[in-house]
């Protein structure tokens, strides 16, 4: 039996995978490692980000989906991340409740990340957990946020197929909006449509979304469908499923799968050049030292080029005619 | 009579202002040190964002505000920037134009600027040119914007007041409010207000404002105001304008100057930051290598850590352990 952790997590092993997560959740150098190692066999499942209000059913629905893809015999991974909160004492106790109804069952691998630090950190977290779970051979993974802010559109944005959920009533689309997530949706739902206004709440986004629409209509435009569910009733979705496996596959067909991984790893690689950064930003300058240098600027003692330009050598990122001196 | 360009911008030479602009906008390498130069006179002017749909009358309501700042004996600047278009074409004609109500006027400073490369480097610039007009006496800077989107606020970041202009109708107020406008303005004017609608327009605006609002009523919050003018006809300015003071007013007693103050620092010292790693990247690796790597981490044959590791390197931002090897 070996007893590395990469081999362990490929040949299908729950608990290399659990502890892979705990290593990408504690920014373990380590993970770095393995995840490199993993990528190779990665790139194979359907990422799907679910976001939409707090309080939209949004885990329910997802707990659905996910039993909708097992009847159709696929292996399904959740992450359920938290950006507003550090603690995931919430989020593990709403685990348990889903792993009653998903117990047992080793094609379903659950877990929920809590915010540490810095959203750019809980992104990429999320967005290398996915990754474990694409290379542990989880067909569909699911990214499910708990609110649906600048943070969360920051996280569901590593999906291939995002999920909006909605709720009848005004003031939840309008949250929604705020967030700039009309422009993420590939599907809405409209969850808890057995409550008055899931027509009208359906047509308000249809409405929203001809409006914003800036391309006619073409084989190469994707038509955001609107579907309603009443997720604990477990009412409508199959038809989500349906949905989100015909955008895939518009997807893959359009040629926009090809242009969505490159920008995506565009944005990573420069992504962690910036976490680089900062975090050779955080090794070499106290919270003291920062809050000295922004009064001084503040103060017009000193001026922001110039405090950059020292912050510049100090993490080593000096002009290449300079290096060495 | 002194040549440096420093002294005489800050004797209040328009000549030296224009050329200083020109420096900033050129990205040229003289401006950064006249700009540090400049710093410690900056820091007096209020520093006004106005943004919101296209065809929402912006322009007409800028030169509107700005002549009846004239009339309270201020000096103004305005800058109009457009990120969307990078030639300066459109710009320059309405500059022509809006000169002609305001030619001759040596307390008046009107400059366009279109996009030239990145979006950081834009909202850098406009941030840049904005201190220069600051450094040169204008008591009140106004940064102008042709759209609405993600750009848009990123640019009017910088400003002390934030106004947003909309027009009766229903589909600009969902414009702007798909990208997350709600939460920057400080002030929203209802522009057109002669056409039928306007009162409507307002009351949606207070009603979604009413729905975002997180905190209670209390003298530490600003109360949005929603203001009607018809810009064509000099109707209802004054109002703005004095809002305008009423919210200096308030961010001074509030002490959320200071705090604005010191965020925006922190921003530009880290924008500054990622900037000079931006520049360093495109020094570095030319673009037929990016298209090179990125396509190597889509088809797996090298992963995203190992190539931001590699350009981490060629950078110069190495590990502080490893530093001069």
């Amino acid at each position: 039996v070996s007893t590395d952790i990469v081999e362990r997590l490929l040949s299908g092993d729950r608990r290399a995978l659990a502890r892979m997560v705990t290593l990408i959740e504690n920014e373990s150098p380590a993970a770095r490692e393995y995840l490199a190692r993993l990528y190779p066999q990665s790139g194979r499942a359907q990422i799907i980000g679910v976001t939409g209000s707090p309080g939209a059913g949004k885990s329910t629905l997802v707990t659905q989906v996910a039993r909708e893809l097992r009847r159709r015999d696929l292996r399904v991974g959740v992450v359920a991340v938290d950006p507003s909160s550090p603690f995931t004492g919430g989020a593990i106790l709403g685990d348990r409740i889903r792993m009653q109804e998903l117990a047992g069952d080793p094609n379903v691998f659950i877990r929920s990340m809590a915010s540490r630090g810095s959203l750019g950190g809980l992104a990429a977290a999320t967005r290398d957990v996915a990754r474990a779970l694409d290379a542990a051979g989880f067909q569909v993974v699911i990214i499910e946020t708990v609110g649906a802010g600048q943070a969360e559109v920051e996280i569901v944005r590593a999906a291939h197929s995002v999920l909006v959920v909605t709720v009848p009533g005004m003031g939840d689309d309008i949250q929604a909006l705020k967030a700039g997530i009309l422009e993420i949706a590939d599907i809405f739902v409209v969850n808890k449509a057995d409550r008055p206004g899931a027509d009208q709440a359906a047509a308000e986004l249809r409405m929203l979304l001809s409006l914003a629409a800036k391309q006619p209509k073409s084989p190469d435009v994707w038509r955001v469908p609107i579907l309603k569910t009443s997720a604990t009733q477990g009412e409508g979705i199959a038809e989500v499923v349906d949905a989100l496996f015909r955008h895939r596959a518009f997807l893959s067909e359009s040629g926009q799968l090809a242009r969505r991984n490159q920008r995506q790893v565009y944005s990573e690689v420069l992504a962690l050049l910036q976490h680089a950064l900062a975090q050779r930003l955080k090794q070499t300058v106290p919270d003291e030292e920062w809050q000295h240098l922004i009064d001084a600027v503040v103060e017009r003692r000193e001026n922001p080029y110039q405090v950059a330009d020292l912050l510049a050598r100090r993490v080593g990122l000096s002009d290449p005619n300079q290096a060495g001196v």
